[in-house]
């Protein structure tokens, strides 16, 4: 009988693809460790949903360590990855929680999934003035950002002041950027409507830029149509075919074929130009492995690392190669990640029992985004497009059966619920926003 | 038929005296105007559980617009009080959402409800370490401590360092204070029980600090002793007859009969000391009258200042003064400032009808302090006194009956059910809190 150390896993990273990779080395003769700057696991395909009020940071949040409880061989740590020291086999660790500088933590296998966050085409000085919406933080920054806005148009006596307080642009047309432009066209014209005695929030102007030339430019051209014409409906412009030059306190400026156009706002919410987190770049410095454009660190069929077959890499911040060495080019999404995450389980199961695991494949359920009350896209398998009231239906079922808790199930339904009888929104609180982390 | 222009009212401060007097004057024939910092009514007695991770912020918390809704005559305006023109009639907004340095708001009757906050014994430079329970921004500052204590210990190899990450002080044991303490005691023995691989939250130290001779000092003695026997139940140590001489970020200091205790610990809560708001020294130094220690203004016995019968000042930062210039020394709890509130909205119907109206009074229908899952203490009238069960009962139906929005009675409710069957806590989440804003 074996009396060897337990193989020792580290997971950088509590997003799908890591706490999923997590979960399902619970049978696995390995001890887990969790790294996160964050002890929350983010439902992040709802964070625009706390931006807008709908929902509290805490119903779209789930504590790690209460996620993990019971598995008893995961721990978790609190801490930021400073670096990765492949030939040692550590991970170092800093902003730790007791305030040591720095810990260093041993590891028999490597799993990193920390995720991505949306560059500003190389213009950070808009990040201050255009809050991006993928952390919490984020999302709470323009929540304040969004109801003050309406708060100051309620005060202003000059009329082009206000409408200038009343406008609100939107950069980036995917599924992040539709939702949040539809649920502040919502914000606006249903729950605030009535809400002031000076500002008419349902005059507000929402604006979506893009520099494709469709919205959702992932889904087939059909859901396209609907989607700009659901968003249409809602009281959004969806603004195609303009890249964005200039972002200040008081405009957003972009190109179009008439040339260029300044737009007076004070609200720009940032949903474009996905780059990987910068631990992609530190792991491929680490691993003598280049990252691409977007800042993602290649990784081979088995999602590990050129070099390094114990260091596995998932998510948005790897790009999964095929055998034949081509990227596969998949999507940023959810469903990617968890499948990825599994499979990291099952891979390293499998090669403790001293077998090959066979190459990643993505299995594609389908596509959905929502747009607003009964109006969302969704393309599933088969080829089967709906859009509509159908639709949305789809988009509730998977976001309530994927969020994790029975608890947060619960509240958000009740949310949700109250929201469509009464158009209300219950977390409509300014100033409680923390600064969104640093990428 | 009168054309006359709508006496103008207006409330600055949205706690229970403020909000109550809003409403109270929906039938009346006036305009009425609510001047807030913060865009939500804060039902400030479950605080504390936002700062333990039972409740989300969002769910103590109502969007003052969001109440006022269908409120016709009543408006809302984000600021901060600067100062009043009693000449003028005039109150002097600042920090306003549109960034405008100063605006001017005139009324015809101005109530101020402005509450209170803690104050540290003329410490200033103790706020910083020891963050106080009055503001949402200050519960989700020691939520992020408490968390982040208990993340520390997991990591601190050194027993004794260790030691002071698992001791917590809770500094006054009023009801804020001893609810505050049995919180922490249920967190670390209960939720947190098993969450951690080294640190072993249920060894945790929770100590209970006043100068005060018995824990719940308002409350009859035999209620009193329920209450230190319930706190030891739940392992608090209630350290009364203890005064407070010094705190840092690692450590609190006591006087005590043998001499000076100095005892390490890393978490310090402070909930004594209420002072009010500074709003009370600029409004009596506006009329020309005093305020007393506490820094409350004094009022009338129909709640009105010295020589302006259109001013009002409510809640805790007010002295109320009977008919025989004595103080009625009410005590700092929300019954008094709700029926406050509805008492200046009555006598400025009254008044308007050129009646004169009675003097405030109190009716005490009694006094709860809740300590943990079926601790509590309450003092009803008739001179009844309960303990154990059926006081929490007592407590649980009381807290949820007053506080505002169905909604958030049923998220809660929901919420407090889950943690009664698992002992867990949904909202665990570290570092999102704002900086506790400036009292």
């Amino acid at each position: 009988m074996g009396a060897d150390p337990p193989h020792r896993v580290v997971v950088v990273g509590g997003g799908f693809a890591g706490l999923n990779a997590v979960r399902r080395l619970r049978d696995a003769p390995v001890e887990v460790t969790l790294v996160d700057r964050q002890n929350f696991h983010l439902f992040q395909p709802l964070a625009y949903q706390v931006a807008t009020g709908a929902l509290a940071s805490a119903e779209v949040a789930a504590p790690l360590r209460a996620v993990l409880k019971r598995q008893v061989n995961a721990g978790v740590v609190l801490a930021t990855v400073k670096g990765f020291d492949l030939g040692a086999r550590e991970v170092v660790l800093g902003d730790l929680p007791d305030g040591e500088p720095e810990r260093r933590l041993a590891y028999d296998t490597l799993i990193v999934a920390a995720g991505s966050n949306y560059s500003y085409f190389g213009h950070e000085e808009w990040r201050e003035v255009a809050p991006e919406l993928k952390s919490i933080g984020g999302a709470l920054t323009i929540r304040g950002r969004l109801l003050s806005a309406f708060e100051a148009a309620e005060l202003e006596p000059d009329p082009e002041r206000r409408r200038a307080w009343l406008t609100f642009a939107v950069v980036g047309a995917g599924p992040t950027g539709v939702e949040m432009a539809g649920q502040i066209a919502e914000l606006a014209r249903d729950t605030l409507r009535g809400d002031f005695r000076h500002a008419r929030p349902e005059q507000a102007r929402i604006v979506l830029l893009d520099g494709a030339e469709r919205v959702l430019p992932a889904f087939p051209e059909g859901l396209s149509r609907h989607a700009a014409r659901e968003l249409e409906e809602l009281g959004v412009e969806p603004l195609v075919g303009r890249t964005v030059v200039d972002v200040d306190a008081e405009s957003v400026s972009w190109e179009e074929d008439g040339g260029p156009v300044r737009m007076p706002t004070r609200t720009v919410v940032w949903a474009a130009g996905v780059r990987a987190s910068r631990l992609a770049t530190l792991l491929g410095e680490a691993a003598g492995t280049e990252v691409d454009k977007a800042g993602r660190i290649a990784v081979g069929p088995d999602l590990t690392v050129a070099g390094h077959p114990e260091v596995l890499a998932l998510g948005d911040m790897a790009s999964v190669h095929g055998p034949d060495g081509e990227p596969l080019r998949l999507p940023g999404l959810a469903p990617v990640a968890i499948q990825q995450g599994r499979y990291a389980a099952r891979a390293i199961a499998t090669r403790l029992r001293g077998e090959r695991s066979r190459p990643f494949h993505y299995l594609d359920k389908g596509n959905l985004a929502t747009i607003g009350r009964s109006k969302a896209v969704a393309e599933l398998r088969g080829g089967i497009h709906l859009w509509g009231l159908p639709a949305w239906l789809a988009w509730l079922t998977v976001h309530i059966y994927y969020l994790i808790g029975f608890e947060n199930r619960l509240l958000v339904l009740l949310r949700w619920t109250f929201s469509f009888l009464t158009r209300g929104r219950g977390a409509r609180l300014i100033g409680l926003g923390a600064k969104a982390p640093e990428p």
